[in-house]
């Protein structure tokens, strides 16, 4: 009897991509538009996946009202308008490519979900760009 | 060479989440809003997923006509423009969450289709809100 | 230098429509499957377009935070999770269709904003059905 | 026999929201998050309109490969993976806001634009925020 | 009180654009990959805006069941799964671009509905490229 | 650290559902509208999914950039504004139904990948019918 259920988000944000010690052109050749020194932005959009069982008295897996709350204070507040290289720690020595930052929201949100709980996170850079961790 | 088919459906009922046995005061607190005694509604939308082997000859998993059509008699036709609290005795027992009607959907259709073809459904309550059974 | 401005919202609500004065019979005939007793229910996605001039020195027709704000409070909170015909009194004496609750809207936001915008709004009752008032 | 012609385009930048001759504290007062002096950013969407005559030996209101590459060399090239207020020109003197943004992509694309068909663009900052200009 | 209403609707067809007059050199140039005489496709989305007076009894402008049912009869049936070159007659002597085809469809459904409503025809070929007639 | 990243294409396409060794009637018994030997068409959505581990030194998992352009080349050149049947070789002798058309596009893009990425094509011929192979 296990399920799954998903619950999306979204954020705004600015990055860049560059390898600190390569140079401007390598950075270019390789990240092309997205090495911008003075940045670019996405409209990030989230999708939290659980898997496990269902209570059976509630018929829910987890209240969608605290899986809705959570993902607003633990990823929404702290990445929502933010600059990623630049307003936020995780970052400090991570690329934020999609990769880097769809492993930084499963790590935030793993230590605050139960472990009974698998966690997949899907992550939209664009509407035709996304990945997705851990893979299936 | 198993390869999965997915059609999607859509219905429009209401609802309402209490457990029967628990005070308003409690059923509120747990379930929010969706608690409301009145009901409220969803535009639900469901994909429907088939995988198994396709039919050398036609090129095809299943009949999508017949998928259609199953899907239409089966499940919009007992949901659609329903109350699934007092119209439909599924949940006569049952909390009609989304869970639970994922579980029940998946249920019906199991019994209509051939054994040869694996099941999975994914249900939306809302366009953020969505579950799916099996768990993959 | 008129520009326009739109900004979404939802609710889900449930509701019936049936004109008191007829038949049981009339109703099935006239509303469908809409004529349900027991209700039923959608995912409304709104619109709201406001016209007028931009503020030079800010560059913003009106600030998209108290519009934002001014949607949750007014509308989003009057009408989600709620049943239509039980639980506002709007609907006392009207008949809940898309035309009517968008008729409703538009009057409830139209004393809130400042005379010199225009003001539109468009009411989804499905992806497939959907209302705008006034007409342009 | 006017018809109506819409072609979508997009394009990430950053940008940063505030009136150089303010305090902190009123740009954060008055635009909220959006003031973040490290920027932040968007995947912004764009529709331009055409509205005039079609040509009745091709039924073409105009060739819309010329169309999308028109989109493309003007408006995407200049704005895809770039910040609005460090490399845009456009925004030396004028905030990025969707509205003047708005007027300045209207602008470019008048004046390349054959005098016979009017010109309509709207623009979507995120999926729930969005303007249009002119009015209608 | 004027408000409009919208229905959706769907159809997937063949089509090829050329002047049968043109050499295929010119109709490939002009028309580019659209001008292949063995035809390609698309999945066309239809938004039918009706405009005009609510019932004050019913709270309708029209009952959605009816205007479902004629789009499905009167545009639909005749050109889903078709090729609109060679299965259609409204394209035999007119191209089948999507302003031609939006004309034609505008024409179809006028005959068909009370003049007392204003009628507004969008078609989207792509869901980056779409028409409306008339022009507002 | 195995993650997935996802990518979309389009093309859009005419084909035609038959045996050929079956007769009119049989085909249309079977196929349905599909059978038309006028052919219809689609608007094909692709959706590429590769798994693999992410360089430590870029954050990527391959480079968006490449992928983009391989979809293109392979892909949307070979098959857009094509007829299915008439004009691709690969359909000589196999009928292009969803199914089909997916284990070509997998099969043509699995040779140009490195082989350390596992490799997933999901096809959508409309919004509401799509297939996707390998089966997960």
């Amino acid at each position: 009897m296990r399920i799954s259920i998903f619950r999306k988000g979204h954020f705004n944000s600015a990055h860049q991509l560059a390898v600190p010690s390569w140079s401007d052109e390598k950075n270019k050749e390789i990240f092309g538009k997205c090495a911008n020194p003075n940045f670019h932005g996405h409209n990030y959009e989230l999708v939290v996946k659980l898997t496990g069982d269902v209570d059976p008295e509630t018929g829910m897996l987890i209240n969608l009202k605290d899986l809705k709350e959570l993902i607003k204070r633990e990823i929404e507040d702290r990445f929502d308008h933010k600059n990623l290289n630049l307003d936020c720690p995780e970052f400090n020595r991570l690329i934020p490519t999609a990769e880097n930052l769809c492993f930084v929201i499963w790590g935030i949100l793993r230590k605050k979900l139960d472990q009974k709980l698998d966690l997949t996170v899907r992550l939209f850079e664009t509407e035709r760009n996304f990945v997705e961790y851990p893979a299936s």
